[in-house]
């Protein structure tokens, strides 16, 4: 696995025409190198070199996670020893590391290295996944569903507060050796409006819509998915909401596919909501990529550079928020296929009455 | 309460003749304003000007948290926002910002303004707490002992998997409305000789120590604490090596009072170990501060600069670790007060049967 992955980065710094690459942001060196712990500095040459640090509280585990990389361990200073061992251009992870850090590290490189920022690059190829990331996603993504219909679905809604739906969710994401990949958004009629809602110590009514947006953290990887439940009758204006969401969810699904650029699948559910009078009420990206991170690469967003291609998993998650009134949120996680896309979720899109 | 902190950055400011403090670290925002959410700048001027941007998603979180600054939306570049009312001399969060954020920042600026790395200047005021943060750590320490009580001592280990008794401490701490200040380390006999184990899927045999260390995030601050179980009678050598344990925690404990040295306290724990013979098998520092984040400043480590000051809230966790063998861990959290010190934990630290 880390043997292909710093391939994949080799063959990126040649492109760069770069001689090293140093990884410092703990998720990238998880992704290149399996460690999961919290300290530890990778390097991949364009020669082929590859070096993995870490500090003594780590070895054990790094001698159990990573493999295809010399191991070493270094002292107090991971990165001032790593910086002995660059020569040349040098790719550093310039969006994550800290402008203090990278002081430091200029002093302790040799002279005549010089250090390159690289942006997202790490991120970019983490953007698409191999086919056991994907299993662990949809893995990940069954997990949440399941819980849904354990937690939600078939004991209803009303009458619980959202604190105790978020906790009770959870709970079981917990029992079933998973953690929750971001705090659960549980957000009844008006609440629903806020996009970032933090669940209330308030009952959820009768006869009204409720967003329940969460996902899974299973063995690293994280799904993400809402649902927008009704507890009963709902007025005709929130049910013409809920069926635009609904139109335009299953329509930029449909705008997924290889090649597909990312800022015109976020158009074509941003465009059926314009038109319906509620583009002001849109107030964010159709969707992100999901994986070792619940946010991540590639984005559909309106101003999106570049396009899908396979291997991407991406939520497409159009919203509408009326503000003192109602929200409605509807959010597949995908794949994105040699064909076409997979939908990881597998929870009915329209109106569910629990 | 963000008035008097923001007092107190703008008398720091003074000292460093800048003439404001662009903070952008979050949980430095969040100290400084009292605002929880994830996307937020606040600036503080040597002229009393106090500015706090965050996006359209946190409008209303902010208007509840957030006293005492002038409220403003940003859009998708909070820091392009701030970055246009900078004048002067104006201090960074350098072991923060990332160089590429720090790139966009300096063009952002007008003419004239000199961007100045403040290193760890937020969290050196952090590290000396108000009577209500201090109120708040010592509720989480005292939530987190009855925990142990509850899931450690009644119960007792043998039996049970590391896994399992984490789990356990997890579900009592989320029941309380409160969540784990880092993973629970639950490590059996020679496990207990990794400082930061991972509780394993296995039984936890009779006879041998247990080394259980946790704490609890509650309201926003942290607490850290560290027990060592014997589950029934164990060998003398690991006897002895709890015993001396114990003695460095008592001896580096009464070392700890204002004007102590970091350093000074660090070194009575580390003395007495080494002089046992034991000085490598105590591969880490002796403690650190607890707040907002359950590793802060100050540090009690051998090379650590400063000394104790009435506020400080630190862990006091000398430990010895022999591999393949067994591990002691024994962990206060105290503060310190204007005549010495207040110990938050309340658990006995002679060696208990459970």
């Amino acid at each position: 696995m880390s043997a292909a992955r710093a391939d994949r980065v080799q063959a990126a710094l040649r492109e760069r025409e770069l001689d090293a690459m140093l990884v410092t942001h703990l998720v990238n060196v998880r992704w290149l190198t399996g460690f999961t712990g919290t300290n530890a500095v990778a390097v991949v040459g364009a020669d082929g070199a590859r070096t993995f640090l870490t500090d003594f509280r780590y070895v054990e585990r790094a001698e159990a996670e990573v493999d295809g990389f010399d191991r070493e361990r270094g002292g107090r200073d991971l990165l001032g020893d790593a910086a002995k061992e660059l020569t040349g251009r040098v790719g550093f992870e310039d969006a994550h590391l800290p402008v203090r850090t990278w002081g430091r590290l200029s002093e302790s490189v040799g002279d005549g290295v010089e250090l390159v920022g690289t942006g997202s690059m790490l991120e970019d190829l983490r953007a698409v996944k191999e086919p056991a990331e994907l299993d662990a996603i949809r893995a990940a993504a069954q997990l949440a569903d399941e819980i849904v219909n354990a937690v939600v679905v078939d004991p209803g809604l009303a009458g619980r507060t959202e604190r105790d739906v978020s906790r009770a969710i959870q709970r079981e994401l917990r029992e079933r050796d998973a953690e929750p990949s971001f705090p659960p958004i549980i957000a009844a009629a008006e609440h629903g409006a806020l996009p970032h809602a933090e669940p209330r110590d308030v009952e959820i009514p009768r006869d009204t819509l409720v967003v329940v947006d969460f996902g899974a953290l299973l063995d690293g990887y994280c799904s993400d998915c809402t649902r927008t439940f009704a507890t009963g009758d709902i007025a005709d204006g929130a049910r013409e909401v809920y069926e635009l969401v609904e139109r335009a969810q299953a329509a930029s699904l449909d705008a997924v596919r290889p090649g597909a650029e990312c800022k015109a699948v976020d158009a074509v559910a941003r465009t059926m909501i314009t038109e319906a009078g509620h583009g002001e009420h849109f107030g964010h990206g159709l969707g992100h990529g999901v994986g070792l991170e619940v946010h991540e690469e590639p984005r559909l967003t309106a101003n999106a550079e570049g396009e899908l291609v396979p291997g991407n998993v991406v939520s497409v998650e159009p919203g509408v928020y009326l503000a003192g009134d109602v929200g409605v949120r509807i959010e597949d996680l995908v794949a994105v296929t040699p064909d076409g896309y997979e939908v990881f979720s597998s929870l009915p899109k329209a109106l569910t009455r629990v």
